[in-house]
């Protein structure tokens, strides 16, 4: 029988099988995964899982798009949360919800009605397709996360603060003027053509909103110096902030953060909070996640495998046996549960250093809309970063202000500080930024995602001690191509084992894989059952 | 009696009163009503109107205003609108609406549920607080408009398209080299201090994300080449396009049109259309306006003024007798009007030049947005302009899409084509952008706003002939100066006599301002007949 045959008995055919073919041999040779995971889980045989029975480990938004995908496949899934939400670190608190962190008091959420904090995730780049597909799939509305307002501010060090109207618009004015100087002295006639001359001069005059002179004397795009009204009161620009005092501003080159390319508009936030999609995913399982069941040991067997865990609320000890495990639990805390792991894999596991981030929310009256300001991000600086406004509930009375949003060795040494200090501290620094409305903050709230229990960190520092392993330049560690490849029946699926392990798009990235390459692996040995009768045992695959 | 008597009888005190005083001096001086008229109306006697019968000749959003702010000062209010509508130009077209232009067959809008078309304005900018104000004072919900997305695209005229996050970083990229090599060849040393090119040489790398050699080699900010995505697979920017090929694309200026002032994040849209606000105004006025009330014939009488209008529906004619008219008929509309304004007002009102402006709309799947478009513009220039996508029902399967908005000369000479041709031609640019989708688009409705009755165009062209009247610059013509004041008991109020015709600020801001010197007016006679007994009469205040 050719291979051929064989995989049209499990309903691939044609272009499909070629396909599919192509794909097995990518993540068979090195376990590695690519990015068409939705045309890779369109691909799989229908019903592939049928009479496999895989245990998920942790319901954050690895393990739950696992479980769903598994579940699509035909695969019998059992979905244990250590946690009653299901949400991973994409948690939404609201009124009444604790917030329990590892050697501080547990802080309890004082909010009023639709006031909520996503104290993880809290925005989706518009090419998360992976994301916002399952939003879409389980009719979870999306609306319009304001990630950049021209009306916030850039606040230096010594506390003078620049409209981003005024910092983006004034530098760029300024860039231009010189630019354009440079360029009519003939100072770059060995770079620039006389053809291109041409026409960048005048791309530079409206660049920079220039005189004709291509001097820059203020724009009207950085704010009016008097506002256009009725009858003849005419509208006049402000007069431009000078480029040394642009310049002396440290948060200057944050008004470039709107550019980088996840954090570009058109951005968004489900409707009511993070967690709203988890909520779709786990009404869409057939069988949602099991709750409060804390997983304790995870053992090979003959067959299969064996997660023994503990229901938290009734201490009954219970043990599921499966075919295979897809564990999505955070390092730190993996490294904890009794495994039969390889000692290599041990090691690894227990050696996977966690970044650090921190958040402080606040209740407010809404006087940052007073100041025109809607949604959007002031950069402050300093060990809390950044003010972020709300997109959501835009115009209402009262609303959720962020008043820290950390990560890195910042944020390390932020967390070392007892928690009303940390809150106190934030709340000094919006009052520093909107003299007068530290004290409009209410019920403060910090969360250190590095004493969250489950969590233990908010991603991995893969490139700790070195550059920042979070969004850019690459991560390819050893430790972390071992982590790609399943151990025996496990597999591991996260964010942390993704190229953005600071996005949820990442962990939905590593999930769809890992699903793809177990359904593979079950699918041949189906195939192979069908030639050779069954041989499948511990590691065998 | 003292003045400061007479004007703590009228409920003035103190501060309030002095402020006022000077305000009137104002107002009473040259009739030009500067920008602060929330405090002015906040200033104005309780009750001032109380026994004065005022009638506002039209419901846009300047007589909607006078209304309303009338009523709150104690004034009877009649509010005559022409139309079955209560809107003027913020026109919400739903399914069903007929499209009525003079010297063109009806066009029946056909849309699917939820689907709406604002056929004239449709934004609202942050510092527009008038309209906000009211719109937060009728509870008339408010979403994000997105006027800016970096998934859309410029178009050159030979087709080529460059998308957003390409023609503004990629463009940055090379004007951030090109500066940091003259700066570092010592080009601008008589204008770049040794310390400012200390800091503005790193900052120029962030800008333009250079690298280590102040050279740009492409950006992730443009763009990815390859995407992150799960395991190993590692992203990586595209390669820059070259200088000349962004200078080539003649919309490329037009990456700065989020940066016009009146185009800045965050921007605003009522949820379900523009006319959301309007309609919350006319559920808030004691008396809502009479609709189908076509004027006919203004007339001052001995002691007031008397309107002439005819019950569309019936064919009845009627007379309101008034103590004042605050009118916002549009000029053209006003011209054909029986008054008896002075013959110089009257040549003046026959002169006002209107603009031209068309938009032209379609229904249709969502094929932008799986582009990852969501919201913002398309630039295409040519006679159309624009491709305007929507904010509103973000992820849903079908919406408006917006393919032609213009003005000007360009769409006086776009307006003479026969509607069917409109259409066609702004389907086949939408086509052209997005390559397959031009046969998507269904139920196209174009609307020509020197066609529509009652409008007869979008706002006066007051430098008609000389440069845009509508946002930049500043009006002041003899003609606009003499519209500012009363003619006798007749007030005129309109976008049209603001330094913003475009926006409804403008009318908000004039109708406030002209309500203010009506207000005062009546106070201050009223006042005098308390001294001296009633003498008012025609032209006589």
């Amino acid at each position: 029988m050719t291979r051929r045959t064989l995989l049209g008995r499990l309903g691939l055919m044609g272009g499909l099988s070629a396909t599919l073919g192509a794909m097995q041999a990518l993540g068979l040779t090195n376990g590695l995964i690519g990015t068409s995971q939705a045309e890779g889980l369109a691909m799989l045989p229908p019903g592939v899982g049928k009479g496999t029975h895989v245990v998920v480990l942790g319901a954050g938004i690895a393990g739950l798009t696992a479980a769903y995908e598994l579940e699509q496949a035909g695969f019998q899934v059992t979905l244990l949360e250590a946690r009653e939400r299901v949400v991973g670190r994409a948690w939404t608190v609201r009124d009444g919800d604790k917030i329990e962190m590892i050697g501080e008091q547990t802080q309890t959420a004082k909010f009023s009605d639709g006031i909520y904090f996503n104290a993880g995730p809290a925005r989706i780049p518009s090419f998360h397709q992976g994301l916002i597909g399952y939003a879409k799939k389980f009719d979870v509305p999306l609306e319009v996360e304001v990630n950049s307002s021209r009306s916030a501010y850039v606040m230096g060090e010594n506390g003078s603060k620049i409209r981003m109207r005024t910092a983006i618009n004034d530098m760029r004015g300024h860039i231009a003027e010189l630019l354009a100087k440079a360029i009519n002295q003939g100072a770059l006639d060995q770079s620039v053509t006389a053809a291109d001359k041409q026409k960048l001069l005048p791309f530079l005059k409206a660049y920079g909103d220039l005189g004709t002179d291509y001097a820059f004397a203020g724009t009207e795009r950085s704010g009016f110096g008097t506002a256009p009204g009725a009858g003849v009161t005419f509208s006049s620009a402000g007069s431009a902030v000078p480029m040394d005092q642009l310049l002396a501003n440290e948060r200057l080159p944050m008004t470039l953060f709107e550019d980088n390319l996840y954090m570009q508009a058109t951005m968004f936030e489900p409707v009511g909070g993070m967690d709203r999609i988890h909520a779709g995913f786990d009404r869409n399982l057939r069988r949602p996640a099991i709750r409060g069941a804390e997983v304790t040991k995870v053992r090979h067997t003959a067959r299969g495998v064996d997660v023994v865990y503990r229901d938290k609320a009734s201490g009954v000890v219970d043990t599921v046996t499966a075919d295979y495990i897809i564990c999505t639990i955070p390092f730190p805390v993996l490294a904890t549960i009794d495994t039969d792991f390889s000692p290599a894999l041990k090691k690894t596991i227990a050696g996977v250093v966690y970044d650090h981030s921190n958040k402080v929310a606040f209740e407010s009256p809404r006087f940052w809309e007073r100041e025109q300001i809607y949604g959007g991000i002031s950069f402050v600086g300093g060990p809390t970063t950044l003010i972020w406004y709300p997109s959501a509930g835009l115009h209402s009375a009262r609303g959720m202000i962020l008043g820290c949003y950390s990560s890195g060795p910042n944020a390390a040494e932020f967390a070392k500080r007892p928690i009303a200090e940390q809150i106190a501290f934030s709340r000094g620094v919006i009052d520093r930024l909107h003299p007068g409305h530290g004290g409009d903050l209410v019920n403060g709230i910090a969360v250190n995602w590095h004493k969250i229990p489950y969590s233990l960190g908010p991603w991995p520092d893969w490139n700790a001690g070195s550059a920042n392993g979070r969004q850019e330049g690459h991560i390819d560690t050893p430790e972390f191509r071992l982590l790609q490849q399943p151990d025996g029946r496990v597999y591991f699926a996260s964010a942390a084992l993704s190229q953005t392990p600071g996005w949820q798009e990442g962990g939905i990235q590593s999930a769809q894989g890992q699903v793809i390459a177990l359904a593979k692996r079950v699918a041949a040995q189906g195939a192979n059952r069908a030639v050779l009768g069954s041989r499948d045992g511990r590691r065998a695959a």
